[in-house]
């Protein structure tokens, strides 16, 4: 009986999962390869894809298999197969039913009408035009969440499909552990900016030959952009999945600017280890994908970052990087090209932020959300709070909305507590690191050497193997023995900027 | 009512469609961009994908919204939206229902047991491993006429998907009316094939330049590979189209030979000129195709032979080509290269094969499909059957199966009546062109001038415009005032290759 129904579930998540990976193919190719005229067609394709996948997900036939299933299952060994696929259905198909198909239609519409609105915002660098579309879309969030369901916040009922397991109250936890050290290294930094330059990597740089360093770059991490992957190009870099055995990463370059793509290629292989990493067993199964988008995070800041802007990746890094670039590299050594790629400082836009200032502008993001949605902040108060954070955390008061409220995309779905993700993931990628040294204290020393197998490997047993099998938290707790603890990412930022900007 | 049951039928359609165009954006990265592990995945996500089209398309319900339409549909004009669309519909429904699920699953199971097996034959260069799984199919094929229908020939039954309105005893007047004059003529060439050399052609020719060669020919052609279209590479040249506003051709470069790409570029943009032309008003329709293989080869021959291999073409294009391989062609002028690109001669396989062989290679198919399906020729006896024919019309003894009936992927699928298009573009290629030019007897001074609009244009009024409203036939009777007719191409190539030949 229950073989029977378990293989029926799988039969209906196999076409689920190819109709989700058929959508995915076209989006990718939407963002690397699609004529500019095509985009009207491929909307609709990519709807009745997406349609057609929601549609059968949420039939009430999945929900009766995993009803039925439902004892059997917690039968099983906790991480088994079986197990985690009807426990991580049941979740997934939870929140999905939940939500009426008249509020995702909604929503849908909003966010179509909120992107343009955002457009005419950006191009008069005001948040007026946005307005009202926004205040919909906070009011459709909280309708969302009052759907799934919520203690505390609506915060966490959005969070839900992020970050399971976790809450807006254990996010206020970490994001006031982090400011405590953030906020004055932020300024500490700021007063010593001139300490720092990074103006080897403003130089021309010959986007043929940055292409081959990004290449070789991914491949010291390990992605395998050959025979079970990629790297195309896009406007804006991003890691897409078709099955363990074809992952793409896509990157952009900079033609004066090698730190752009260089590092957008690192923290997309990161990304793009994970999905090589998990095992064919789970592929075409909702347990095929990553933990949570913070999990996933982990990985990319970890190569881009933790590896990618570390002594060890340069020593052996800059020989191959000035070979390619004579002219511009050649009489750099290893110091000043660590130093370089760890310039650090306020500034208003996230995405160029660096490793002390990136979390304030996530924390900021994550606290002005949970205000919108518990009614503590209207809409249009948003410019002034988000003026007087980016003054308390950086220092900085923004000249306008395009540099302020307006500079992020996210956006245009609402206050979805979607930011979170990255912080989380930042934190996670040093307890999972410290541990891995811990495990194999000669890291650093093969990283130098150009090898990051042994990181690699570790990262593949103890985190890429589960799939999604594990939350957040079980997963940090089987690899490190503890739950989420800011502490080593903490220790890490201290001592990497005393040291750059002699604190 | 009737217009409720439209939009009902064009909502599972439109569906339809999306799913298809969806299995074809897979396809195409699968032979453009897709990492070599990639392979399993992607088929099983296009098994997915199909198969889902293939249950909604012929599912009870459009049967019904079809029967239910036919009256009120018949009475619309005969090539209106309306009554094409239910017209058309109805065709491939009827066809489609007809083969029973099993046997399309069986035809896909021993369709990959023989591409295995063709495989083998292949490198021993031997029928015998081909045999059995070939005799399988051809078993198969016969089942499925059966299933269709037929009166004549079981051929008839097969075609039906290929060429609507189409029959072998049809094809065979074709057939013997062409191997009247091509006979002879490939007979004569033969004789005299030190008359013209290709040794121009045969040059290294850097493929960065040839790429760029044949975008600058494709745009003359106006085929929009920059807006609503792309040209890629692939192993095998083909094209595909996601939207009439995106429409992808593939090619492949041979360093060593400067036609091979060249004029698979303009044979695609032949292809996705159709594809481009078909208004938007049809698309997400099954009116929003091409009206048949020979029609679409009808275009993709036009431009790559008639046009492409014409002097007015070359005169336009020559210094265009010299300007980016001046040592290789800079000392050659127009009527040395018209004569290079249209040297022709017997030769063992049919995609080598120039204009005047071209159609012996498929009438020789063509027959061996109807023995084949009749009954009339056993399986074990294809490459005896083979190489009588190759002597009666190419003058020419293949040494093994590999150059003989091993040479195309096409009959691990069987007999499928397939090949007839090629040769039916041929002839309507210059059954059109006539047409054009007496409607517009400027063209050619037009295409010397790298001006190919009017020719394009009356393509677009006469052919692509209907997309597949109206038949082969009817849409060459509206065309030209006549059904088909081999005259105008068995004229044209008469005239051509005396010439070039000094018969």
């Amino acid at each position: 009986m229950a073989e029977a129904a378990l293989a029926r579930l799988r039969a209906v998540l196999t076409e689920v999962d190819d109709l989700q990976r058929a959508a995915a193919v076209l989006s990718w190719d939407r963002q690397t390869y699609m004529p500019p005229a095509g985009g009207a067609g491929r909307g609709e394709q990519l709807a009745t894809l997406q349609r057609l996948a929601h549609a059968r997900f949420t039939s009430p036939e999945v929900g009766e298999l995993l009803e039925g299933l439902r004892d059997w299952a917690g039968a099983q060994p906790y991480d088994s197969f079986e197990a985690s696929l009807v426990r991580v259905t049941r979740r997934d198909y939870d929140l999905m039913t939940k939500l009426p198909g008249e509020l995702v239609a909604e929503l849908a519409r909003a966010e179509a009408a909120a992107f343009d609105a955002w457009h005419a915002g950006r191009s008069e660098r005001a948040w007026q035009p946005f307005l009202a579309p926004f205040a919909h879309l906070v009011g459709l969030c909280r309708q969302a969440a009052d759907h799934i369901g919520w203690q505390d916040s609506p915060f966490d009922a959005l969070l839900r499909s992020h970050e399971p397991g976790m809450t807006y109250a254990r996010l206020d936890q970490l994001f006031t552990r982090l400011k405590e050290v953030l906020v004055p290294l932020t300024h500490a930094v700021a007063a010593r900016a001139d300490r720092v330059s990074d103006a080897v990597l403003q130089q021309p740089y010959d986007e043929a030959r940055q292409w081959t360093l990004t290449l070789q770059a991914v491949a010291v991490v390990g992605f395998d952009a050959t025979e079970r992957g990629r790297q195309d190009r896009s406007v804006h870099p991003f890691t897409t999945s078709f099955c363990s055995e074809d992952v793409r990463i896509t990157t952009r370059l900079d033609p004066s600017h090698l730190g752009h793509g260089l590092f957008a290629s690192l923290h997309e292989a990161g990304h793009g280890l994970y999905e090589q990493g998990i095992p064919a067993a789970l592929w075409r199964t909702p347990l095929g994908v990553g933990a949570s988008g913070g999990v996933h995070e982990s990985q990319s800041r970890l190569w881009e970052n933790v590896i990618g802007r570390s002594r060890g990746f340069w020593t052996f890094f800059l020989p191959r990087a000035a070979a390619l670039f004579p002219d511009q590299l050649g009489g750099t050594d290893v110091e000043a090209m660590y130093r370089a790629v760890n310039r650090a400082g306020p500034s208003f836009i996230r995405v160029e932020a660096d490793e002390v200032t990136y979390n304030l502008h996530i924390i900021l993001r994550c606290e002005l959300e949970q205000a919108l949605l518990r009614g503590d902040l209207a809409p249009d108060d948003v410019p002034g709070a988000w003026a007087e954070k980016m003054r308390a955390y950086l220092g900085l008061t923004p000249p306008d909305d395009l540099v302020g409220a307006l500079q992020d995309v996210h956006w245009t779905g609402g206050p979805t507590a979607g930011f979170a993700g990255y912080t989380l993931g930042n934190v996670m990628s040093l307890q999972l690191y410290e541990r891995a040294m811990a495990d194999h204290p000669g890291i650093p020393d093969a990283v130098q050497a150009g090898n990051t197998e042994e990181l690699r490997t570790w990262m593949r047993d103890h985190v890429h193997s589960y799939g999604s099998k594990l939350t957040p938290e079980e997963l940090l707790q089987q690899a490190t023995g503890r739950g989420l603890d800011p502490e080593p990412y903490l220790r890490y930022i201290q001592g990497k900027y005393a040291e750059i900007y002699d604190l």
